[in-house]
């Protein structure tokens, strides 16, 4: 272990300790952080380095992309044995064909990235995905009305997709962090969790901002150990993921995902 | 005029009159460059300084953006004579009730910024933006299919998006000029004048760029002179904003929309 992901890890371990909450001090262990999350969430069972191919969601988003660049993320999660490949949802239907009969789930987000459309055009969105062959989909919460203490509405808005995913279908709630204080941090994923997600995510990776150890174990802790927590935005190194793993998360969401399993020892 | 709006002036109309384009030489007048688009475009008879307002869709799509800062837009646009508010769907319906019984339109963004949902998910999503209230769309276009030479799949969804509207519904469509080449700023320009949009429009603001003389000029030449053609991105002065409206713009988006106006002499 190299002495920047050594630091990281006792600083999340540090960290998650001195924020309490449930089984804090039984929770440290490598096998509990990673046996965290609920059965649809917690398909990892140890944390060795090779496997954190598994942790991850091989992200593709810029509106630009073209076609080739959809074959290639599909490839190269066939090849790596990346957990999915996440998408926008004009994308599930062309993965989906491509990656059928394989190990790899596909993932679309729902209503990206600004989380700023009607409860209902995300829910109609999900159904769309969910029909075109999304497994996991990843939503951005409604942030305007969060900060603006509506959380009727947020929870409402969360409710919505949830009610058009199906039993097997993992939901995320993308909190973007970076847009949030602390204290909306904790209500963000309270919220997640009362209405019915399965995970919660950090960013959209649109909005400035990045993954933190301090954030995930903030999560980590405010949802407790029956939730999903995914890292995602600026997650470009293996030791970078190793320390989130550490810190409470059960994925990954990266681009650089080769990049990543390339740095494992 | 000062120097640097007269400079941004010359060159505009030596732009355009060397791109050539039907009319080019006659379109030099500030007469017809106003009276450029189509009946339900072309609001503006004149471009007075005193007018600038009734050009400026006023903006506000910033995600965390909070319910008074929805007030204040509708205030502001009241106060100041803005053609429109421009907002996230979800907030519709609340500026729609604002502004009942007044002059200011309400305009929605759709498939909002990234372009990269489904057909039917922006269909879907200008549906009810049009039953919340809204009277004007501005949707993005595909542009991964854009970029990937897949024009029928670009021009379908923005005829998705048109059969979803009602007769007076105003259909923009912005171009993300920032990450299009010269070629595919034209193809987008001509793909939605065959898709029956009313405008094309530059930018979401979300990916770079801004609105340039050169790209209004371009879009202004290549959609003829019965389309609108809407400058947004970067549009901070009073000053820009002329040039732009010199170089061909029917309808400016700006959230320094009163600084635009406090500009003027």
């Amino acid at each position: 272990m190299d002495q920047k992901l050594l630091i990281d890890t006792i600083v999340a371990k540090v960290l998650r300790n001195l924020q309490g909450g449930d089984g804090a001090n039984k929770a440290g262990s490598p096998k509990n952080i990673v046996e965290r999350g609920t059965s649809s969430a917690a398909r990892i069972s140890h944390a060795s380095p090779r496997d954190i191919a598994s942790y991850i969601d091989h992200t593709m988003l810029r509106p630009e992309a073209q076609t080739d660049a959809f074959d290639r993320l599909c490839e190269e999660a066939l090849t790596y044995g990346f957990y999915s490949v996440c998408v926008n949802s004009c994308r599930v239907a062309y993965v989906a064909r491509k990656l059928q009969g394989t190990p790899v789930k596909v993932c679309s987000v729902i209503g990206f990235p600004l989380g700023a459309m009607t409860s209902r055009v995300k829910a109609f969105e999900a159904r769309e995905a969910i029909s075109d062959g999304a497994s996991e989909l990843d939503m951005v919460i409604n942030i305007g009305f969060l900060k603006s203490g509506d959380y009727r509405v947020v929870e409402e808005d969360i409710r919505a997709v949830r009610r058009a995913t199906r039993a097997n279908t993992v939901l995320k709630v993308i909190i973007e962090t970076a847009l949030l204080t602390q204290d909306q941090k904790i209500m963000a994923c309270e919220i997640a969790k009362k209405a019915g997600a399965d995970f919660v995510k950090t960013c959209t990776g649109f909005a400035g901002g990045g993954a933190t150890v301090e954030d995930i174990a903030l999560m980590r802790r405010v949802v407790g150990k029956n939730m999903g927590v995914k890292a995602s935005g600026s997650v470009r190194s293996y030791e970078k993921a190793v320390s989130l793993i550490g810190a409470g998360a059960t994925r990954i969401g990266a681009v650089s995902s080769i990049a990543i399993v390339s740095d494992q020892v």
